[in-house]
């Protein structure tokens, strides 16, 4: 049971119905990271989103964009548990390998990326935009995934509802499938 | 020397302005959550802020939001010190002591609040949306930090130039504050 009085939706969308002031910029923020013109794909970023949660262990978080994730990817769900579990070993890039590790460093702390990994990264090609928006994507979800579980918020077992609320948002984004005042 | 080429501004300043896209909606954020009306005052907020800060020691973030405090609290920068080292012992309300309490568990990890956490701060006077703002004020800062840190970021060392911005910031708020492409 969440901390507080919350609307009756799992994960995120209970207390971004709860405080609409603070879910709008935050909607926006996620959907230019994860969704605006970029050189990497809105399936990597999404898989950048779910490593990190998944290692905050953020069941809520790492479920549905996981799900976000392999909906841009094919559905190819194996492939975003591979990334969750090893992704040094997952077939994606040489480049997103060494952009999740700078990802997954800044999640337990920014001071504990170093020169050599962004060195390594920019090595293998990613930019200096890709590593700042590795770096602030893995800093949102360590938001995202704080504020979902601090307020205690509960996350559905059934996989069917990531899968279709992945249709959902990787069709028309984040803000527009957030429940505001006018559509609760 | 930040990790990537960044405009030549301390602290979060420097990648705002490499990104004003991701700028936009986090100072928004920071905005509605620091400043927006609200029962818990500005200084109170900037006390959260700054003490969330702390405890993930990011340098920048702690001594700026520190200072907003002490702005908005008659100047009383002993005070900002004492939340930030000793808070179970700074002449704050116990209702406060409570929210902090909450945030800095939220900061290490969103499972760590408990529901006794928040039944005392609640015992103390604490309302649903206090507790709700404490816990993503906190998260928001988790954020910042690793932003911060993530892409290492320069920091002056001159108390004056905290408490210079901190006037700024406290009189105009953050988004009006930033760098922007028009006025770079």
């Amino acid at each position: 049971m969440p901390h507080i009085s919350l609307p009756d939706l799992p994960g995120i969308r209970g207390p971004m119905a709860f405080r609409p002031e603070t879910a709008k910029p935050l909607n926006e923020l996620v959907d230019v990271l994860l969704r605006g013109p970029h050189t990497l794909s809105p399936g990597e970023r999404e898989l950048i989103a779910t490593y990190v949660s998944s290692q905050n262990d953020c069941r809520y978080c790492h479920t549905i964009h996981g799900a976000v994730a392999a909906h841009h990817l094919g559905h190819d769900e194996a492939l975003v548990l591979k990334v969750k579990t090893d992704f040094e070993h997952a077939p994606v890039s040489e480049k997103l390998k060494a952009l999740l590790i700078i990802a997954g460093k800044t999640a337990i702390s920014g001071k504990n990326v170093t020169a050599a990994d962004v060195a390594r990264a920019r090595e293998l090609g990613a930019t200096d935009l890709e590593i700042h928006d590795t770096v602030l994507i893995a800093a949102v979800f360590c938001l995202c995934n704080r504020y979902v579980d601090g307020l205690a918020t509960w996350a559905p077992d059934d996989p069917a509802f990531y899968r279709e609320r992945a249709a959902l948002v990787a069709e028309h984004g984040y803000a527009a499938s957030a429940v505001t005042p006018s559509n609760r």
